[in-house]
């Protein structure tokens, strides 16, 4: 067996990945009802003012500000309704002095007109309208432009789309924008031990899990994951997986990177390319390892389920949003006072896993094998490598999952 | 024109919402690795234990713990490797008195021994392991069972899938799950102003933008979004539009329900179903309506842009979880110093955009038909009905888009 050469601390681990990671510059176009999540690879430049035309910005009258200075509810002013403007045609006749027409909410301004009283100060009589507030000019009015003017750009490249965002390409009349691909990553469960879900179980032999875990990981932070068929432990089968996995961007494989004598993907891996780090002083997850061939990245994730999906939210999922060109996630975190006492082993920093209950903290951690100490927890807390022990009631930061 | 009847506030616009709201029944079979984000439909109940047998926790040697008693660097106990067990396949032998066998990680125990002493802690000449620590009986195995035992409920109907929760699944060999349906949700654009992007505008028109922004909102809060073809301002195609969209679980549509003439969607509705509200005390978004039609929901946004996308936000997103079983969104908020004063109508609640920069909140609101001043912003404060002003320096709480 091979002992850890040693470890490296977590801080180090991160900014071995960030200085090995480039961001996507392939690109595709996508239709614009499915580009909300993806990230712009081109500016978005107005062809034309939006709106294009100046328009009423509430139900009311439209009318010439200047006839209505002084009107109130006892001296109200007096105007004649020549037309009915409504949206999405444009109003026919001029407003002049002592006259008004009535428009709905985004219907184009008539010529002649420079504000709009709304409906709910005013009182009609056939076609008198009583006038009960004066307005100043240009009030109620959306102007020409006013929400993005012609040549104007709208959205710069590297921008992350959303709802309002992609309102804003529609605004302009677009169908379809130019987006940085997502990130292709190759999913590969090693060892002689894993099956495949829906096939019988052999004495010694477990089910994939990581695959699943590690496919919703990578899914979850922009990437695109393909789960490869599972290798067996041999150099020849794990030496053409890995060339097999070589045509995504990057691949995360998960086992086989502990001390065992049978670890042969790492032999594999530098064979190939180079490793960048293998063990990082953290817990659970320390077997993590980190390399590249030519210019595809390498992750090696521990094989103990938990393990491996922790330090994939922990790494790998930030490594992935980076080459993605997503902004880094927000971490949505509580406050809250510890149920009981942990304790940590020094020098490692560790994650552990605890449930949200009655305003606490609950430890949730069972064992780095067991899958279910995180399907039900909420999240996890982290503990320095200098600490050795968090109390009971003392505030932890619970970092949601 | 028909005025407001009056407006009701933002928390009882909810509740109406919430009473009305039933969630879906539907289910649908998924493939596992599609599952997360999904809410299942079934109890996943184990049909084994995981691990179906005992194995080591860490790499090194299976050994009987009563062997290892007052085991020291200076007074290493001495024992004989008679065999190495691999993951994948079962030890041949059993550990009797003296004896050990050297394994690796997740390899299934071999008869005879009761605890792993780890690699770190022997060193060893041919078959002659010297052990430098004494181990427990126990320790550094995971027992059978000891992550999910035979029978277990591993995860109940309702709960929401994520990357743990797959894996737990993973873990007991199933392929699929049962989860309930998304709820399917119809788009419709009203109004003769408004042109499918990629069209021609002729004067008057403008692009439709909501249909894009509330696919989107609908889509992130675990909806199906349909749009349907744009509406013109008739009661005929109107209720032709709305016949239409029945076929989905909601009809959210744009437009039409200000206080204008030509507000006939609102008849139309009233007509096949009725209104529980239509007018909310709040900016902007204030001809928002609710109502139904038979077992049919049906949301009425407001037609100008941030207007529509930002009650969407508050509104259409929390009732479509509701109606989609998934758990209250967990909004990602940041307290800030608000760069500016604002200020806001008296007895409406007034959700304002904001930009997050250099540690302050930058009031971002343009004019309600302005969708550039939410593409703009970061996310948004609320201003409660009492409230008039906020001052420059005040702390606010910034919800995230």
């Amino acid at each position: 067996m091979r002992p850890f050469k040693g470890t490296i601390s977590l801080d180090e681990a991160r900014a071995i990945i960030e200085r090995a990671i480039a961001p996507v510059t392939r690109v595709e176009r996508v239709p614009l009802d499915r580009a909300s999540g993806r990230v712009l690879a081109e500016p978005i430049t107005s062809g034309a003012d939006v709106p294009p035309f100046a328009r009423a910005a509430m139900d009311g009258y439209a009318v010439r500000a200047q006839d209505t200075i002084g009107a109130s509810r006892t001296t109200p002013r007096m105007l004649r309704r020549i037309e009915k403007a409504f949206t999405g045609q444009m109003p026919v006749h001029t407003v002049g002095a002592g006259n008004c027409i009535e428009i709905a909410t985004g219907a184009p301004m008539p010529a002649g007109a420079d504000a709009v009283v709304i409906v709910e100060d005013t009182d009609s009589d056939g076609d008198i309208v009583h006038v009960f507030a004066p307005v100043n000019a240009a009030q109620n009015i959306g102007r020409q432009g006013s929400d993005i003017q012609k040549g104007q750009t709208v959205l710069q490249p590297g921008t992350m789309l959303n709802a309002s965002r992609v309102g804003s390409v529609a605004a302009l009349g677009l169908t379809a924008v130019t987006v940085f691909e997502k990130p292709r990553v190759a999913i590969l469960s090693t060892g002689n031990e894993i099956v495949e879900p829906g096939q019988p179980l052999a004495p010694g032999q477990i089910y994939d899990i990581n695959r699943f875990t590690l496919t919703a990981v990578v899914n979850e932070n922009g990437g695109l994951a393909t789960p490869y068929r599972i290798a067996a432990d041999t150099i020849e089968d794990l030496s053409r997986s890995v060339d097999e996995c070589l045509e995504q961007d990057v691949l995360v494989f998960s086992g086989g990177s502990s001390v065992g004598e049978r670890d042969l993907i790492l032999d594999v891996i530098t064979a190939k390319g180079e490793m960048l780090f293998h063990g990082i002083a953290v817990k659970p997850g320390k077997p993590t390892a980190f390399g590249r061939i030519n210019d595809r990245l390498v992750f090696g994730m521990p094989g103990y389920p938990s393990s491996c999906l922790s330090n994939a939210h922990i790494l790998l999922g930030p490594a992935l949003r980076r080459i993605a060109r997503l902004p880094h996630e927000i971490i949505r975190s509580l406050t809250l006072p510890l149920a009981s006492r942990v304790t940590s082993v020094p020098g490692r920093h560790q994650f552990y896993t605890v449930r949200v209950e009655n305003g606490l903290a609950v430890p949730a951690f069972k064992a780095s094998g067991d899958i279910t100490s995180m399907s039900k927890a909420d999240g996890y807390i982290e503990i320095p490598a200098a600490v050795e022990a968090v109390d009971a009631n003392e505030l932890v930061e619970v970092k949601l999952f």
